[in-house]
């Protein structure tokens, strides 16, 4: 019976037989050390006897390979286990050296990340690159406990549309038996649509964006994950996203302390409620403290986002802030202005160590004022088939409700303190890169 | 503060707050009677006061209103309980029609299909299509628990492809920034490469055929379920799909009993290990059973599968069984012969009342032979591109693997008892169906 790398502990003294891969290998002392791992860490096996040594004659890391063997304590081995009087089962001999390092860290300098993502099928066999996306699946897997935990049901929305109902120019286009169809950059209409029937729904899916930008945020397909609930206000959802990023950052470091200190990550402040400042305040404060002049301006400016997470850092004892009191003028046609001062959205941005990572929106609900503004604020057509789906929701019936859209590898990304969302992807995908 | 219809059972003779949709009208004996819908189910109003019956003149089903009033047992009531003594405050009134009933069901005849889609949006307002999609999530989130109980990592590959590695005409094509992109038909390359990494990974994602067939279980985008582990044998992978289905059926009928009954859903019989028959056994018992000649063919016939599943009811007490000894020459070039009898492939597919819903095999390893399967078996070129970095990962080293791909959608639609898959599929896409 195999036991894992992570059972030895329980095993010390007896015979045990661990499977894996050859992750290093070196001789010391007349002796070979070889780490074996496997999909939870490694174990160091020390090989004495010669005919066991012979076994791994010409082989290289990668080989797959059974090792039966004492379970011994040894404090400087990782795990604290040893293996000693080994038989070694060499079941694949791989015989080629490995075409990037899997035993020690992996450069993620700009001008290196080409060469990690071309030999990205075999490095992320490194266990620090495996880190990265065995925290992402603790992020993906917490963010759905919270959605069910609030009675959301997830949904499946289909990513091939007719036509593009928003965005424009960066939408991918493809021949669909002689017609033309577009990929989906976002399940924004489906989701309101579904409040309709669920109240509250989420789906984690892939988006695609046709951007022709090669920047360290830009990708063409990236994971979003999408919520949306009814009879809800503003508040509700400021606090719905206060928990639920509360929640991630517990669990992953609840989790993942090893694997986070092989990236030096440090856990981010996250009160159990984000403070709100309004875009306004941020000017002034922002004005105040860099003699630069944003006072008026309709948006954050990238320094300031960053300046004003430094400063509720520092004051506030939070690494993530609430920026409401949108200007109403930015909307989005489906966004939603504020009852009383309708010169604002009822919209909240959540910043998290500088950038924003998702923007929170009530929408608006009422048919005839989502008509006019689809008008007014985006020039469209109500009579495009396109838009009938989303105006047919309003029109039988469609109560207050509001949600957001988060990228998956974005969230990875500020979590692990990385410059680029790609280094943050499995597969990233951009204007230069479709494989592997 | 609002209460759910799920939550009125606690709070009899208290007054109460719910809030919804109008989901049906009618006038008794001088009273108003008017069911409202939340995210649960229904709640009986009984409307007295004039200047109640007043606000909801000209107001149509799908009103969202609140409902202040006393909660009164009333067994005939749907939940037993009935709102008495009402105030009503209208929230968004809705004066249109709705397009499709809501409160009675829909048919389902396939000349009714197109209207069913053509309405979706509104019509999964009606709680009998919304159970369907309720029971698809808990089949997804029992789905996923069972990847995580065993120590799968999840994981998301991307969907843009830089070219067709398997499947050839059913491949979507686009284009990417003057290059072209293909849609992604499967994970199975990614999967099997992460087994390398993870040892054991699931992907729950859209998937694209481009299928020029309109029929009953073909669609262009479909909800691929995919696991794959390493270091596993046949049986091992046959275990682990019987404690799925078990685990999948369990769920849902623990938790949707009264969905369920909407559409007469009967339990099916899932022993804890699934039947193994041989394909030659099979078509032995058939030929016999039947007198239709079957035996010494490569595949089962559709009526054949029909007929085993029967005979696996009535005799194995299982509505599930899997078929072994597959003829060798039909595998995929990364399927695994087995070693002792190179005449069959290590294969094992499902059948589930009537219908195969996923295929399980173990994947050749060894580097050589499926450089070598690939040029015999599929007329593959090992030196192009699109094969090297599943052929990589097998040259630094891959273990034994095995792994299955499974439509979340038809295995709803076999749960529920339908007939076509896209009525189990929350917005339909195929050849002739792009919105909405």
């Amino acid at each position: 019976m195999r036991i894992l790398s992570r059972d030895l502990q329980g095993h010390i003294g007896e015979q045990v037989m661990i499977e894996g891969w050859v992750h290093k290998k070196r001789l010391l002392g007349g002796l070979t050390f070889i780490n074996v791992r496997d999909r939870d860490g490694l174990v160091q096996v020390v090989v004495k006897d010669k005919n066991e040594v012979e076994k791994l004659r010409g082989l290289q890391i990668g080989t797959v390979l059974q090792v039966a063997g004492t379970a011994v304590e040894e404090p400087r081995a990782p795990g604290g286990v040893e293996l000693h009087d080994v038989t070694l089962t060499v079941s694949v001999p791989v015989t080629d050296e490995p075409p990037i390092e899997i035993d020690k860290p992996l450069s993620h300098k700009p001008d290196n990340l080409d060469t990690l993502f071309d030999y990205r099928v075999i490095g992320l066999r490194n266990i620090q690159e495996r880190a990265v996306f065995e925290i992402q699946s603790t992020i993906c897997r917490t963010i759905r406990d919270y959605f069910y935990e609030h009675d959301f049901t997830e949904m499946h929305t289909p990513k091939l549309l007719a036509e593009a109902t928003e965005g424009g120019a960066e939408v991918f286009k493809l021949d669909y038996f002689g017609k033309t169809a577009t990929l989906a950059q976002s399940p924004q209409f489906y989701k309101q649509m579904m409040v309709g029937v669920f109240e509250r729904v989420f789906e984690i899916a892939p988006v695609y964006r046709a951007e022709l930008s090669a920047t360290v945020r830009h990708m063409t397909e990236y994971t979003s994950v999408d919520g949306e609930m009814g009879f809800i206000t503003l508040q509700d959802l400021e606090q719905f996203l206060s928990g639920l990023l509360y929640a991630v950052v517990e669990e992953v470091w609840a989790k993942h302390e090893e694997q986070l200190k092989r990236w030096n990550a440090t856990k981010p402040l996250i009160p159990k409620e984000i403070p709100v400042i309004s875009m306004q305040e941020i000017h002034e404060r922002y004005s105040k403290a860099t003699g630069q002049q944003s006072v008026g301006e309709k948006d954050l400016r990238p320094d300031e986002e960053k300046w004003i997470c430094e400063y509720a850092k520092k004051e506030l004892g939070s690494d993530a802030v609430f920026v409401s009191e949108w200007p109403a003028s930015e909307m989005k046609f489906y966004h939603k202005a504020n009852d009383e001062n309708p010169q604002i959205a009822d919209r909240v941005d959540l910043l998290f160590r500088g950038v924003e990572i998702t923007t929170g929106s009530m929408r608006e609900h009422q048919y005839d004022v989502v008509v006019k503004q689809l008008k007014d604020l985006a020039g469209g057509d109500p009579s495009d088939p396109g838009f009938a789906p989303l105006l047919n929701a309003m029109k039988y019936g469609m109560p207050p409700h509001g949600g957001f859209g988060l990228g998956l590898e974005r969230l990875t990304q500020k979590i692990l303190g990385f410059h680029n969302v790609k280094e943050a992807t499995l597969f990233p995908r951009d204007i230069n890169r479709l494989a592997p």
